[in-house]
């Protein structure tokens, strides 16, 4: 299997006796130091708004970190494209893509927070028609030999030419969320790569994974197993205390996140429509918290059905990033099982 | 004296022979290097769309600058502010600032190229207004303790925390480029820090610094030297030869640099006035080409006029940055005079 790091840092606003810039230089720290301990990737949320201090400059962050780092991937899950310009967002991107020697992940999202569409003032009914003409644009930007025009719904350039270059050809690969069975299909009819969440159930994440197979053959491709990544939280518990207490925690974050997302009248979306008992479930569940034996039970779980790829939300602890890497990960670093299993 | 570095960096796009990021990697190497031989800063353009690989996401290319350094000054000259989403531009600012623990030095401008405004479709005419109005939005992301709104004529936001916080406080020093006595007054208007450009004649740059240190008094401010900073071309000329083929090669660049920046339609901007014999002449007077006593007494001139800090173009050429550090610089370590001669 194949583990990476996910999520975001920390920068909290700086009072008398704080240094906001701590966050960011644990989670600089802790990177270098994963790859130093076998992680493959980190793969860095985007967020704005939240007043307590995410991650908003994404691909800046990756690339400080790049530059402190040697082969580690440099994952965005995801850039929200209806935040961006997608012909600045293209050169940024290209940028880290070249200085990094082609280690950029490229993933891409539509945004789901309502507190984030109401801060840029953008209606979030635009965000599918945004997130398409954005994907066009950049990919022509990556790719195009010639200078090209586009006259869109919410972007108009005139005879461009996107500089730098990219490192990777014909572009850094496109991961792209999926949480749908409606997603999963546009994610393998665009010839991307799959971002699944740490908060589906792992049943979920089978159906999911064999359908994006089965998507991705019947359009006569090859399924590649580290073509899907699976987010999931780790956290590698003292005792039951430490556990309970941990899930607590993830719970109750999971629910200031949703409070930021939510409509203020009325949310009838998906991720809103369970009842603290089934949610307490299904954030228990996908969490992978507990001890050594614990967690490596679920990630046998996973292997089996077909999942060879994960990212791990550490919270940033440096502790458990180390343990993981010295008492679980060895046990999974034999060669992807999925293509002889899955099918 | 204070030295910095001022310029961009070149990738190519990438034929089968060609390694893009070869330019990119040699702006870092400069960087690093000029850095530990006593350069103070580096301020670096930011351009689109012109097909010879000008830097366009200077910020990000600044922050991977920023992870290599430790004491280097990383300025932006200048970040042009209509391309840009304004709280983006100050998230990815902060991002910098914080994570190189306060060495943002924060350039901005309107733009003037044409080919610019045609390109991301925005009509040349707004450049001012769009300048102010995301001056005001930086501002206050910066600075806003309390959430904020903002309804302008080209940007709204509702209810946003700009995040992450700044390392400099209340924000990073803005730096502003001036080229008439109207800009060099909006200059200290503002209290930001004044650029003059690498193409004004010495006896322009004497006007522009005597203004603004009249402009500062009369606004009972502090004048101080290291808040103007002048660019400077140098080529340390191995004869009288090579004087002469980099001079031509600085006019043809010059001339090239315009034929984007001009309206197709007539252009009656300053810029384009001067006649060849004319240009010429001002291209190789504000260029400091030849032998170290000549560079010195162009150098020693402006400082009798009032400048104390002068960031330099030097082509990219690593060994004309380490001549310059060996042969020129330490002449000019001493404290600044202008307090002492000027007014």
């Amino acid at each position: 299997m194949r583990f990476g790091l996910f999520g975001s840092a920390q920068a909290k606003r700086s009072g008398p006796d704080t240094d906001s810039s701590q966050g960011f230089r644990d989670f600089i720290d802790n990177n270098v130091e994963a790859e130093a301990l076998g992680f493959y990737s980190t793969f860095l949320v985007e967020h704005h708004f939240t007043g307590f201090g995410q991650v908003s400059a994404s691909l800046n962050l990756l690339t400080w970190l790049g530059a402190r780092t040697g082969h580690l991937r440099l994952g965005t899950a995801v850039l929200v494209l209806p935040w961006h310009n997608p012909v600045l967002l293209a050169e940024q991107a290209a940028t880290l893509d070249l200085l990094s020697g082609g280690r950029l992940d490229f993933g891409v999202g539509k945004g789901y927070r309502y507190n984030e569409f109401a801060g840029f003032c953008l209606p979030m009914e635009e965000a599918d028609a945004r997130f398409d003409e954005s994907l066009n644009i950049i990919t022509r930007a990556f790719t195009a030999e010639m200078p090209f025009s586009y006259r869109g719904k919410f972007w108009q350039f005139e005879n461009i030419v996107v500089e730098p270059p990219t490192a990777q050809k014909p572009h850094p690969p496109f991961w792209m969320g999926a949480g749908s069975p409606d997603s999963v299909r546009q994610v393998a009819e665009r010839g991307y790569n799959m971002l699944l969440g740490q908060h589906s159930l792992t049943e979920e994440i089978f159906g999911q994974v064999a359908q994006f197979r089965a998507e991705v053959e019947a359009r006569r491709g090859i399924f590649e197993p580290m073509r899907v990544a699976v987010a999931r939280a780790v956290h590698i518990a003292k005792n039951a205390a430490d556990k309970e207490a941990a899930l607590e925690r993830r719970y109750q974050g999971h629910m200031r996140i949703n409070a930021l997302a939510r409509c203020p009248d009325g949310d009838t979306r998906e991720r809103f429509k369970s009842h603290e008992v089934e949610a307490r479930y299904e954030s228990a569940e996908s969490a992978l918290f507990g001890t050594p034996d614990e967690i490596m039970n679920k990630l046998d779980a996973l292997r089996r059905g077909g999942v060879e790829y994960v990212i791990i939300n550490f919270g940033g602890s440096r502790e458990n990033i180390r343990r993981f890497a010295r008492d679980i990960m060895p046990a999974f670093a034999d060669a992807p099982q999925s293509l002889a299993l899955a099918g």
